[in-house]
């Protein structure tokens, strides 16, 4: 066996021609998501009116467990994949760990992350049905900023509805989904029914996650030629993020390495998802055994602290309804809260095979992520998304244990992405005024208790 | 042959393990740097009092072809390096050119720039020495971020003297540096004494890269235990950046590829150095031959029209003298120009190269550059540099001018790094408020009149 390098690379020729649906594995599916009016389990015809037709398929497709990467879409992929599996090796030295750390980076691409990966597969889709353009939402804007970078390759039209906090803070973010051709319109807006109802109800909101899909879903329903799509929490989605632990999982056999935890931050699940989906099928067909660690915020813990139960994907009520871990769908985290990880569901697949105890969960801190993340860019190089950074503390933690332990453990876990759209939170961690924020029993309970009763 | 990649990665044992100084190969020597006072050529021992001592030698050492690359540096250019050679395919299909278009790509790492690649040369002679830390300049911020990430590794301490205008233009540059624990002061300041000057003698000014170069000088002298370093112009920084050249030989004779034309931005010369140094050593040798194009904004024409002179290397007229092609060491381009690529000089060995006609230089106006830098962008899915964006105008030029000629040139450019920090002037062109500006002949002459007398 050859040392292992820095950074492992994959050949062209290694990268993967299929993705891999986890679903067609389990015993157990991931229940099925229903129709908002009928409250019955949708059909693809209920979903085509709002989704491309094939994304509606893979959506509700839980048999197949390879479905092939056209061909447009694998030579998008090979403009910024495969993407390196790093071996940590400054990280171990500076915690002087006996576990060897290695982490999937998805941040060498200009949207900054792994959204990439799935928001050229639904272009692609669109483009091939014939569609004019798409809408969608984004919160933190890495999501925005890969689905505009994927429409200007197919020559799509991009409405992005920005949640109107990021937009105010983040105007380069914007800037950028700009320069590659995309409308962007801060949410609640006055362009949609439900964002003046919002507006009038809420004056001077600053807007949230589900808010924004309302509306993104309501503007591709009402345009001809459009339709909706989302970057996390949707099956498809995590059905594309496959190409991350595909790779990760090719990566670890060509140097002959067993991966022992296996950890990625959680907000929609749809990094997670991807990366842990190989891995967790060698589980569910009884092939090998991983620790896998879903970690999230204090400040919204959908999986630590949220219920498993249906719940709607939208503040407005106009999206199927999943079961899922969920805060309740009027959750939003505290303003305190920097970056992504503010959604308050979690993807169905990843919600299932959590409550079927294949996956653990963990919460975090956010000033202790902070800490993890300022730590990381100093010894490996890369400054972190704080959403990535999240994985890079737990990553740390156990590194940390296995010190004690004095294990050599192989620790995987996914670096989603950079953080050089996020520097405002950094001002506040280098400034020493970012707080941590967790909410209370109560608190939870309020939005709780408002789930719909669907059973 | 294999079919080309889009992406070239080495292995990393194809890494360079010395860097190539291409004045040992050079019949005709770069003009020697003279003393500010005596104005005599500077020995190694002038120059210890603001270098460190191994990157004195290195400056002078006009001789040796190779200098071995310390095991330290090599270890941390394997977190971010090799950085990949590209085949242009997108961009080929939509230019639709018959000519074949290569990139080095230097922007993958948190730097955002190649700038990292002499950083981490000069922080680990720095330490080596002995020291507490160093003193710099930065302008548009890609320098200071690289030096601060090159000395949090080495645990030095690094002081950033940053242009005022792009201290306030560009806090998130600042925040990054100051992650990795550097102490960035806006330029004029009243820290020093050729600070106090300037602000006295010009109140309100926003500081200009000579500027801050002659305090980060007085700083470091003034300083226990402290030296200057800079990140272009220098023959030491052009040596460092050979890796880049390097590399793309390696690459480009892994699979037979012949360049015929070579394009790099210039500034100060250090990414355009760096990237020709092996293939002009090669026409030196009467080895090959290449076109070789240095491309420049045309608000600061250095090569294009500047005079082949002894000029300062600072305003404040502390540093040593060099020959180069120069506008005036109290040149400062206008208000509008964006990004970097502002000194009033040029390198040495790429003024001296120049001066023999090995290389070509052309100079272009900015609005051409980021319409060439959104071109890029959306079919490479890079958003690059707006300093980048000099040579991707001049690649797109030389390919369309293929296109009539049905010429299958191999056109190879650096492209040095990412505009995820200068979204503002993106802002600007996305606005349409963007302008040109091209100096008069009268402005030029005003500076070049006060050259100092040196022959």
């Amino acid at each position: 066996m050859s040392k292992i390098p820095y950074k492992i690379y994959l050949e062209e020729n290694e990268m993967p021609k299929e993705w891999y649906n986890v679903r067609a594995d389990m015993k157990k599916k991931p229940a099925p998501i229903l129709h908002p009016g009928t409250l019955k389990p949708v059909t693809v015809e209920d979903l085509t009116p709002i989704f491309c037709e094939e994304l509606a398929k893979q959506e509700l497709d839980d048999t197949t467990p390879y479905i092939e990467i056209p061909e447009e879409i694998r030579n998008f992929y090979r403009m910024y994949r495969p993407s390196p599996l790093v071996r940590a090796y400054c990280l171990e030295e500076k915690l002087q760990t006996p576990a060897h750390i290695y982490y999937k980076f998805e941040g060498n691409n200009t949207s900054g992350s792994h959204k990439l990966n799935s928001a050229i597969a639904q272009a692609y889709y669109a483009k091939k049905q014939g569609l004019k353009g798409v809408t969608t939402e984004t919160g933190a804007g890495q999501w925005g900023t890969a689905l505009s970078m994927a429409c200007s390759y197919f020559g799509l039209d991009c409405q992005v509805y920005m949640v109107k906090c990021s937009y105010e803070q983040k105007p380069f973010r914007r800037e950028v989904m700009r320069t590659y051709g995309a409308q962007v319109t801060p949410s609640p807006s006055m362009n949609t029914n439900v964002g003046r109802k919002i507006n009038a109800e809420f004056p001077g909101t600053t807007g949230s996650l589900g808010c924004a899909i309302s509306e993104a879903v309501e503007a591709a329903t009402t345009q001809e030629g459009y339709r909706y799509v989302l970057g996390s929490v949707l099956s498809q989605v995590l059905l594309h993020q496959s190409v991350i632990g595909l790779e990760t999982s090719t990566a670890l056999k060509k140097y002959g390495i067993k991966a022992d935890t296996i950890i990625g931050c959680a907000g929609g699940g749809s990094n997670l998802g991807g990366l842990i989906s190989p891995f967790v099928g060698e589980m569910l067909r009884g092939e090998a055994n991983y620790e896998i660690i879903a970690v999230e915020p204090a400040s919204c813990p959908s999986l630590t602290r949220g219920k498993y139960a249906y719940d709607f994907c939208d503040t407005g009520k106009v999206c199927p309804l999943a079961k899922m871990y969920t805060l309740g769908s009027s959750f939003i985290p505290s303003a305190n809260h920097a970056g992504g990880l503010r959604y308050h569901g979690m993807s169905s697949i990843v919600s299932e095979l959590y409550d079927q105890g294949l996956i653990k969960a963990r919460s975090v801190e956010q000033t202790s992520v902070f800490e993890a993340a300022t730590t990381f860019a100093r010894v490996e190089g890369i400054l972190p998304a704080p959403e990535s950074s999240h994985a890079i503390k737990v990553a740390i933690d156990e590194a940390l244990k296995c010190k004690e332990t004095g294990e050599e453990k192989n620790i995987v876990f996914g670096l989603t992405g950079t953080g050089y759209f996020d520097m405002y939170a950094y001002k506040n961690y280098n400034d020493g005024t970012m707080s941590d924020y967790i909410p209370t029993d109560a608190e939870l309970e309020k939005y709780l208790s408002t789930l719909p009763k669907v059973d």
